[in-house]
């Protein structure tokens, strides 16, 4: 088995290396790349629609929707406003990996971008080892996941920087505790910054929108990001 | 990448030739053997939970409980009235294999016992490439997850034999219709088995207890199963 080893080691730093390039080009044009994951049905795709339509004025907004199979995911966000929308099927992969990302980000017009959203593909284990480029991971879960997840998956809530709890307007109606699940997240991850949200409702995107605004500044302003290991 | 190809084969058929020999040991000893499947959060615990209390009178019932890290899931399933429940952490890994169950099969006193159910890592993509020595795949979908997931994830659901649409009771609170999801499902796999439950009101329970008993009796009488592929 160590030829398995031997040849995923070769795979990973081959995907690190591209994924520094995407970073280095990225940064350089001061755009902020957010690499969203989560369980399949976690709300990414309606995060994004909601924060295309309410940003769609304010930033240039670029989306890579990765998915298994069906462009299902890009058509919903360039039905919500989403001006540069890109599916990219893994045609069975478990996971986005760099090289995937890169081909589809040399077809896009990247000159005046500020946001560039990498969706994942739905899956709370395999994204979690591929750097894609992006500055950070936002992990999303929601309420009617159960609120041992950040345990259960700890090297995807680890590596992410941002926590989305969404669907908090099904909340009492399982038995998801809201302050479990972030004790649980800060246990793995002390530095999350984590959000509540409905997707659905709006309830708490304000703050989604605000912090996102956030980063676009800090973004112009800053030195290039380091990937979270 | 050649060699990454090769190397997979290899792994392959290895795990294959394990999974064959738990089929064969577990259908010389008529148990009826369940592969459950589905994203993080869909409710295999719980449905889990619920078949250990209702049917635990009336089969010997073993569950290998799968989980990427944590034993929270066979500390629930004990709770529920589990006799023999068994932890199979991956430790990172985003899937079981016929080796990793082998090892726990080999501690469990599989003498009369009526059911095994493996409970698979929560993940739509990867366990569906890994046979396990399962006379069936049980895929779960929770009504909060999205009816479009059967295209999504088409592998996991043309492998599955049943179908157990999980939270109804939450129908009316998102955008799921539950027609869809069975027209999406029947679409990838025409000869799927559906029935909607809520592990949480018990509605639509008493179909899936009664399928159970059946398979059971099934199995019973029946010749050694072929793998779905």
């Amino acid at each position: 088995m160590s030829g398995k080893i031997e040849i995923k080691k070769k795979v990973l730093s081959e995907n690190d290396r591209i994924a520094s390039e995407i970073r280095e080009k990225l940064s350089r044009n001061k755009i902020l790349t957010l690499n969203l994951v989560s369980s399949p049905g976690s709300g990414k795709t309606s995060l994004l629609e909601r924060t295309l339509k309410q940003l769609g004025d304010k930033f240039n907004m670029a989306v890579i929707a990765g998915d298994v199979q069906t462009e299902n995911d890009a058509e919903r966000l360039a039905r919500a406003g989403g001006k540069i929308v890109r599916p990219l099927l893994t045609g069975g992969a478990c996971h986005l990996d760099a090289r995937m990302v890169n081909r589809v980000l040399n077809e896009i017009d990247i000159d005046r971008l500020d946001i560039l959203f990498i969706e994942n593909v739905g899956n709370l284990v395999c994204p979690a080892g591929y750097d894609l480029g992006e500055d950070m991971k936002v992990v999303l879960i929601s309420t009617t996941e159960g609120d041992d997840k950040p345990l259960k998956y700890p090297a995807m809530f680890r590596r992410s920087s941002v926590l989305v709890v969404n669907k908090i307007d099904l909340l009492g109606l399982s038995n998801f505790d809201p302050e479990k699940v972030k004790k649980n997240a800060l246990a793995v991850n002390p530095e999350f910054i984590i959000m509540d949200v409905s997707c659905r409702t709006h309830e708490g995107l304000d703050r989604w929108y605000s912090w996102l605004s956030g980063a676009v500044n800090n973004k112009r302003e800053a030195k290039m990001a380091e990937p979270k290991g």
